[in-house]
């Protein structure tokens, strides 16, 4: 494997000094990218794209030919789990993911099994070495899982859901169900993340999109339990030359900054918050435990290019100058949105590259 | 106006000592209720039932009779003064509230008025009347309006909306504007409030649904501040042997436990918290400054009997013990869901009333 051209972002999450505050956005390879909507409709679906591991590749570099960020991600998506253990994910135009067999109940929770990352979800770990071998050491490549808890509300609801109320309503009257659930997602995603580390991915983020919705107390039983026996469970790098460090590991709830002092025990290197949160706040309550990754609001990306300096300037000085100990990786709040103007993605980058070397120099 | 036979509700948000801890519910007259879907089925439509003092009160009045609540709360809609300002609101089925004229450029935001409370809100005050009379001073009544943030988000976006893109990117590209519509907005609210406090309201409340989509400083500015203009136009109460003390306000900012501190600063009497707040950490910070309200997962209710019990009573728990100068109202972190079976709120409420007295005496 060719060195890392830029390891900035790997620094951060070191919480090693940086020359600049690295920065890549979640869901870059996406519908905002007039290119990726062609590969797409080659593809024939977004699943279909998800699947093949050639065209995933194209879609995850394509962000990097226009923007100078300093990661990549494995494109595929959270549900590739629960599709593996065969509930039937698919797509309903403009309704997001649905599963033709949702769990429900007990004989339907009594069959759930851990999917052979190297078997069923073999397509993914195929995308991870395709990708990261068309990178040549750019910059690392990150691989992802969506959180045990979040897999088990798409996976009882079956699709997206305002309220949660079927998997709230087991949480509350059956938590001996849902903790089963949760017990085969922690193990699924976990050797998922590991076999993606093993195909190369140098960084691991868990998306815990739903946890936000959890009440205090729940979220820590049912949300972050489960995603701290991922953390536990993530290999060191198998790359020789490595320092057998374990692969860095970025936690990410939606919706998660009442909980930012547990996150930060989660044993991760990097939490990422949205914009809800006000960073220095975060940076002084986490501490010298790990890196914070956000927060920009997406939306800002929808204003003109003065309003998305002006809002990532604020960002870079609510988080502070950069010390000894502390690492700041730049990026959205949540996914940026497919009505994103492009141009706004270039100065958003340049602004973050461009000012935080100035704080850094001045 | 007859005497309060139950003042538990005022004393608790004055954080003056209570027998029991008081409780009622966001939505509490709502489609669970089978009486209130034949109201509702009378008047014709949601807005017709509204519009409507005596059906208002009828339905305002329905779980007063069901189960032992502590308060009533007018019956009516938060987008009633947008529709004051002649934006035209309608609902479609399944898919919530619409503006037939909804508020996007300069020419549109020019033409904002502060609508005259006694005239094209009249129904609004002439339910407040009713109700009260029929209340007969069985638990006080609460009147409430949306935050001016909440309700130029509607105004703005011309309905509900997921990601807020519309009006953010005013918040972004022309925060002059949405200034210029919070300014209306919060100076119609106070006037609102007023009118309804004149009318007979014992106690208001200011909705700020979707204050907690807001950035941190976007928060501050664009939902905090409008707020605090609301709150300091309220008047003291218009009754003989009434103190003069300014009717209780609570403030509910849906999301907004990151500002716990802040909406504490407001000057209101009482903060609502949704479910993801820890109450133990929100009554250390808010100290003596006001009451707190909440804050049950309304999913809670879907679960069996014995699940509402421990819940209520992990709340009351959570809370702690009664002290002087604090003030806990029971409540949801949210609106009821139109899926709960009245049978479960019926044993919230008692498991509120019986444990929350044993509190006491223990």
């Amino acid at each position: 494997m060719p060195e890392l051209a830029n390891d900035t972002f790997l620094r951060a999450l070191r919480r090693q000094p940086t020359e600049y505050t690295p920065i890549w956005l979640m869901r870059q390879a996406g519908r905002y990218l007039p290119e990726y909507n062609q590969t797409r409709s080659r593809a024939g679906s977004f699943l279909a794209l998800c699947k093949n591991p050639e065209l995933a590749c194209e879609v995850a570099l394509q962000p990097l030919e226009r923007f100078a960020l300093d990661a990549a991600i494995l494109f595929s998506d959270i549900l590739t789990i629960p599709d593996a253990m065969g509930l039937g994910l698919y797509f309903v135009d403009g309704e997001g993911p649905r599963f033709e067999r949702p769990v429900r109940d007990e004989a339907a929770v009594a069959q759930l099994a851990v999917p052979d990352p190297s078997r069923e979800l073999r397509y993914v770990t195929d995308a991870v070495r395709t990708i990261r071998s068309a990178l040549g050491g750019r910059v690392p490549l990150i691989g992802f899982a969506g959180s045990p808890w979040t897999l088990a509300c798409y996976m009882v609801e079956g699709g997206a859901s305002g309220d949660f109320r079927r998997v709230k309503t087991m949480l509350y009257e059956r938590p001996d169900l849902l903790e089963r659930i949760l017990a085969v997602n922690a193990e699924a995603v976990g050797a998922y993340l590991n076999a993606q580390i093993d195909a190369g991915a140098q960084v691991v983020m868990i998306f815990d999109s739903w946890g936000g919705a959890l009440a205090d107390g729940a979220f820590q039983r049912f949300s972050l339990e489960p995603m701290r026996r991922v953390v536990d469970a993530l290999r060191a790098r198998p790359e020789p030359g490595d320092d057998g460090d374990r692969v860095p590991v970025i936690a990410f709830t939606k919706g998660g900054g009442p909980w930012i002092d547990e996150l930060a025990d989660l044993g991760c290197d990097a939490v990422g918050v949205d914009w809800t949160v006000n960073l220095a706040r975060a940076r002084e309550r986490i501490g010298a435990r790990c890196a914070v990754q956000g927060n920009l609001d997406p939306m800002v990306l929808m204003a003109g290019e003065n309003a998305v300096r002006e809002q990532a300037q604020r960002v870079l000085d609510s988080f502070g100058p950069p010390a000894p100990g502390v690492g700041h990786v730049f990026n959205l709040g949540h996914g940026i949105s497919q009505f994103t103007p492009p141009e706004n993605v270039s100065v958003l980058v340049d602004t973050v590259h461009s000012y935080s070397r100035r704080l850094r120099s001045g």
